[in-house]
């Protein structure tokens, strides 16, 4: 069955698939201290354009989210973000399951914005009882959001001058990275990136790897022991060297880039069906992921013929569909998709 | 400086006072094991009429809500309350600290009601990625609500309902319940709550005791090893008698019962003196807590004469104050505070 | 019957129990944040003769324990401590509830030494694989011991250069700090603790107050929100003021050394008697607490006339009891056990 | 340069890493729901001869252990366990950071035995105290030990009798298990662990894996809702299909325990050249670890030819160093090595 439910069902791009097998008979240490980490390390950090860059590799979303949120944050404090985001919805309790409230702000586009993130610290401030309260003690925002959006890099500079003014670090998630930075509308390149958030991501899981998730502490600011904190959470993965090596090939030749941009680019047809069609696009996005808003009836005419991630319920009669393409999704996929709309 | 601003300023009323005096030579022995709090779970479980009550005693709200909650909830689960509850609001992540999410629905008139809940269980229930996210684990409301108003009988008997429903236990803080139990819209006695409730807790700290909360586990549904739960969240008092002795006291004679009552008067009397002065009155409470809307400049002349609580801004020139009476509130600091008015 | 199984089973002294009647009538601020807090942290810091010294009042032992461990230590790091230390035995997880793993190291007389805990430090980091294994972040020794042995200021010193050396502060668990303080061997005062330890607690409840542990950061080393902190753990008292009423007492007229003092002298009547009678002592000690190992018959004889506390097996034929005098115990008393001896 | 370092730091062994290949256009649903997952769930479970078992593939040995103990454990219970067991020792406080403590037993050669475990236990209910202290919850054993020592069956059997008579499930952590199952001393087949052991591993990161535990619940008793508490740790792997696939491969013709048994018979060869040699082997054990005890100076002397895994220093001369094979250790290293002895 034709299916556009996620960007995680296929095994690896076949340049991963060709590197695994290439080096099969190689050994190397364990645990992230080897070569491939390295070289891995140096690319991503040279795209950066930031020499004070630290890279770690971790293997799952989740996973990453609570080690770096725990990490950053004073076990006193919670984490901001929007209503919307994977850490408040999606991730069974991951963040408080170490401790941190997830302090969350009405989103809008799946967005939050620096004004609102303001307001709400200094209401925290003014309030007379907020040592009773939980103090916000860093700011996670996702890159492309939840729902497709991209931040701007003005967006995400307001958002990281808010935090900085407040005492907090800024997180960007980019699970999805590669499809917010080779959107049409991206203007946060890695490198301002890197100049902008104190930490951030880079998917692998969902851009073209079999698993992994690059972290990039911006300043030197590795937190103290992170390899401890790492193995404590269960997140230190023994043969490390296979998430070096999938992210020293993603990151060469551009194919980090070139995956990612395939995906917007069948995401792109699909919207330009979905318009010429008359259907609801719930959000002005330009990544991988199209939400429409359509009855119950549509909706499931729709889920017997292709997969299609379930959104939720918007009200009595009609729900929200996601659909999302990924570098693995082929010009034949698309053609059968939009023939069925 | 006259003060109104909680219930919890005075050291006990003076019946504890003497008590502690008079059984200063006793010996007993440690952590709750004693004759005291025998007797007063006795007299606690007969005004449920309830014998398979389990009846405990803990020092502090915040402390006792810590306990309760972590050895009723699943692991993997949160705890459904209001927005405004008290563990979501001003515990300082004391629940999250425990790994569990506070999973808050809007208030209104900070409650929330059983079709609400319902409707937001139902809402897990069908959503096809709800093993991603916070399973509702148990039910939390305060008795009378951090607002003073009070939920009958019928409402929590409802909530009740859905809880079980869905498998939750229901648990009620009553941190100030006496206040609850006493006002004139109450339907909902000490046998409806050991009733309806899988748990509840009698608040001493703010009626009457120096400190103290009465747990009261109403299906012989103690979690297993539960003085170890208290010992291990820090909470199990030595000298524990000294709770059985208060609780003891309390509820003898009523005392508990004419203590609130006498706050809830005093309030009714700042109540229609302050409808008379044609006030703004935020909430229909009928406890010992009433909240105000002022201006700011009216605000700042009434805090200069009389301590009040600040509740929170109301808009750009609106805040909103609480005016709190308590059993040790006198008619002449009630006489003073109208002439502010 | 006749009892010496603890030293928290009466009330309070008398100076405590005429102090609380004397201030009913009095109301102050919530949380700590009241004179009498002020007043006894001004008595205490004069002692420690210490003015960078912060004074905090928390409830209970274990309590206490799990805050400033929890708010001292890294949260990848464990604890190092005597095997015996309570927070090994008898704290029911209390530390481990909070993340951080107890390395225990073996005991000799209920104590710890510097060269023992620098070898521990330098095997840690000598040993390659030290990133999987737990960091000691910090060092905790009981004064007196749980064995009624006492540290010399000589060896706190010690431990804490070889603590500091390795990066970590020094915590004195002093729940009986008085008994330690008055006892003939004593050569640490409270201004050596204040110029040794990171942080000490100077104990109420087991020497002569309701409740209430005294927390000394000694060098202007209070961690950040740790009023949040204490929230967040469920220790705030909401009438933080009779912590502070109790030790302003206590700190009066040198009532803590006289109840302790007393305590010690009854407690070397009794040893006096054993060793004529030719009891086998487990310790040298010279604090409240007496260990006598007893045959199983002998044990059940004395058990049968005098409440004392069981210490554990000792072989297949003995086992150690423990006999604990406190500020309350009458000559009367002695004088009865020593003629059940 | 030659090494017996480890044996996880080849990639895979070359089946797993062809099937990779082959599959690498399927796609398949997210998180363990896939066709893979089932088939190879089918073959443990065939081999286990147990249908009532649960299968579930987690990626990493400490992530498994932190959620297999963490769902298996009351939260104010404890996890017994050798001191030489791998969460005490070697996981970076990874069961601590979940409030379990680990109550840490004298091993005997990396053992532990029924008679110990039940002396523990009923010394733990014969004490007066124990409310105060970490009631034993759970018991942990690897198979094969730390040591590379093997349990008999008659061991685990009786391990579990007196486990289950203390109220306690068993639980193997066969991260090595396929060194254990295939080597000439063994007599607890898988159908045996099934049939004893509540829940166990199978390890596939050592075993010829790229990453991979598989976690067997031998009673349909796999813990509520496992799916959110394995997301709630991190631990949900996106896609899960390629644990499955793996296990899969390993699990057809009879793969796992020939890529054992090699290893075993490498070590073998090693050990009887040591043996000849006169070197003094520390453990008696027949897997795929070698412990040796050698002078400070020839072991700087190995160590510049071959990579070895540092053990522990043994004392002030002498210290232990660990030859460890795997499936991957050809005749060649073999035979290069024992030349080198």
């Amino acid at each position: 069955m034709l299916s556009f439910e996620n960007d995680y069902s296929a095994a690896a791009c076949p340049q991963i698939i060709a590197r695994m097998q290439q080096v099969q008979n190689e050994t190397h240490p364990g645990y992230g201290t080897d070569d491939y980490c390295k070289a891995a390390a140096g690319k991503i950090r040279a795209l950066c354009d930031n020499p004070e860059s630290d890279i770690w590799f971790l293997t799952g979303g989740t996973q990453t989210n609570q080690v770096v949120i725990d990490s950053i944050t004073a076990q006193y404090a919670g984490v901001v973000c929007a209503d919307s985001a994977h850490i408040n919805t999606h991730e069974a309790g991951a963040i408080e399951a170490t401790g941190h409230k997830v302090l969350a702000l009405p989103q809008q586009d799946g967005k939050i914005s620096a004004p609102q993130l303001d307001d709400y610290c200094e209401r925290f401030n003014a309030d007379a009882n907020h040592t009773h309260m939980v103090r916000p003690g860093c700011v996670y925002v996702s890159q492309p959001t939840e729902y497709g959006t991209v931040y701007t890099r003005a967006e995400l500079a307001a958002l990281a001058q808010v935090a900085h003014d407040h005492g907090m670090p800024l997180f960007i998630d980019g699970a999805r990275l590669g499809y917010a930075l080779t959107c049409d509308a991206n203007d946060a390149n890695l490198d301002d990136l890197a100049r902008i958030a104190d930490v951030f991501t880079i998917g692998g899981t969902k851009v073209g790897a079999m698993f992994g998730e690059a972290v990039v502490f911006t300043r030197g600011n590795t937190p103290e022991n992170f390899t401890a904190l790492v193995k404590l959470h269960g997140a230190l993965l023994a043969k490390g060297w296979l998430l070096g090596l999938q992210f020293d090939t993603l990151f060469t030749d551009d194919l980090y880039f070139q995956l990612s941009k395939h995906a917007n680019a069948q995401a792109d047809k699909i919207r330009q069906a979905l318009l010429d069609k008359g259907y609801d696009i719930a959000f002005v996005s330009q990544t991988n992921q199209i939400f429409i808003t359509v009855t119950h009836s549509r909706a499931q005419e729709l889920q017997q013929q292709v997969k299609l991630g379930f959104m939720e319920a918007v009200d009595a009669s009609h729900v929200m569909l996601r659909i999302c393409t990924s570098w693995a999704t082929t010009d034949d996929q698309v053609a059968a998709l939009i023939a069925l709309l």
